[in-house]
C-alpha cells in the first residue's frame, strides 16, 4: 500500500475514489456488510471494469470475483484519501452556504472534525451552529493554532476571497477549499482547491444545449 | 461556430470554458474592457496556450496576439455553453443549501433565472426567498409546464433525492442538478448532473496527505 501511494494516481481515479466512498458510508449498514463491484457500480452509474481498475491502484481489496466487506472498503478508502488521520476545518463566511456547510452531516462521517467559523458581520459573530460560536475573523490566527486546524473552508463573498485566503495561509492552514465564486491563489505548500459552483450549472447547460442540437 | 459545434469537445475544455466565463463575469467591467489570454490565464492559474487551445475549438475569438474584447468573449462563451438561451430553473429542497443557492447572484449573471422554490416541509412553504414564494412539490408538475422550467435542482437530503428526481423527470425537466450527497439516476434522454461537495473535499484532503508524504 504505501509504496503504491507514491505512484502518481490518475486525478480521475482520486475524484471516483471519493465517489465510492460518499456512496458506500451513505448505504444502510444492516443491508450491506459486504458489496461487489457490479453492485457499487449499479449504484454509481458506472462499468464494474472501472472500480476495479481503480481499486487496482491499491492493491485491489481482494480478489476478483469475490464480494468486499463494505468496513474493510470503507477503512481503505479513508486510508488512502488520507482520512484516516481527523482532519480539523474552520469555515470563513457563516451565510447560507457557510451555514448549509457547517450543517452538513456527511463531513463527519468522513472524519472531518469542523471545529470553527468566522465571520465578520456583527449579527452572525456570537451566534451557535451545532454548539460552535460563531468568532469574529481577528480570531483566526489563535484558533487555528490553539485548534491545530489544517483546512479552510471560504464561503464569503467573492470580494473577500482572496484576503481571507491570505489570511488563512498567514495563521498557518494547510489546505483551503474555496467555494466563492473567485479563484484565489497562494504559495506552492497551500494546497488550494477552487470549486466553482457555477461552473457545474454552466456544464449541465451546455450538454442540454447539445443534446437539443442532436 | 455551428459547424464546429458538432465535433466532440473534450470535457476538460467544457470545464475550463466555463471557468473562464466565470472569470471575465467577474471582472469590474469599468478596468477590463479588452482582456490578453496572459492577463486572463493569470487569473485561473493556467498557461495562456491552454486558453488559446480551447478557444481554437470554437474559431479563436480573434487573432494570436491581440487582446480579447470582453464584451465579445463574454457573449461567445455564453453562446458556446448554452447560456444565450436563459434556462429557467427550479429548486427543490429550500434548507440551507437550497436557499445558498437561491441567493447565489452569479447565476444571474449566468442567464439562468430561478423561477420556483418547493419543499414538503410547512414551516417553508410560504415565505418568500428573492420574492419567490416557496411552494409544496406537489406543485412541480404545473409550475413546470406554466413556467417553462428546464433545468431542476435537487438540494434535498440524501434519502429524498431520487424521489425527487424522479417526481421532476415524470414534470418534463429535461436537465436535473444534483446537490445531494445520494447519486440519483433517470433515462438518457434527461441530462443529469451529480455533484458531490463531499467529493471536492474529499480530493483536498487526499493532497493534502501526498503533499505530507512527498
Amino acid at each position: 500500500m504505501e509504496k503504491n501511494q507514491r505512484k502518481k494516481i490518475p486525478h480521475m481515479t482520486i475524484t471516483r475514489l471519493a465517489q465510492y466512498l460518499n456512496c458506500l458510508t451513505l448505504l444502510p449498514r444492516e443491508h450491506y456488510r459486504e458489496i461487489s463491484s457490479k453492485e457499487l457500480a449499479e449504484k454509481i452509474g458506472l462499468k464494474p471494469t472501472v472500480i476495479r481498475q481503480d481499486f487496482h491502484h491499491f492493491g485491489g481489496f481482494g480478489h476478483a470475483g469475490y464480494r468486499y466487506r463494505v468496513p474493510n472498503l470503507i477503512e481503505g478508502l479513508e486510508r488512502i484519501l488520507g482520512l484516516d488521520q481527523k482532519q480539523k476545518i474552520i469555515i470563513v463566511g457563516v451565510g447560507h452556504l457557510g451555514q448549509a456547510l457547517a450543517n452538513y452531516r456527511n463531513f463527519d462521517r468522513l472524519g472531518l472534525e469542523l471545529v470553527g467559523l468566522f465571520d465578520i458581520n456583527p449579527r452572525l459573530i456570537g451566534i451557535t451552529i451545532r454548539d460552535i460560536r460563531v468568532r469574529d475573523i481577528d480570531e483566526i490566527p489563535a484558533a487555528v493554532e490553539s485548534e491545530n486546524a489544517t483546512i479552510g473552508v471560504i464561503t464569503t463573498p467573492a470580494e473577500a476571497a482572496q484576503s481571507t485566503a491570505n489570511l488563512l495561509i498567514r495563521a498557518g492552514i494547510k489546505g483551503i477549499w474555496n467555494l466563492s465564486p473567485m479563484n484565489i491563489s497562494g504559495p506552492p505548500e497551500v494546497i488550494i482547491r477552487n470549486e466553482f459552483l457555477s461552473v457545474g450549472m454552466m456544464e449541465l447547460s451546455y450538454r442540454l444545449k447539445t443534446a437539443a442540437v442532436g
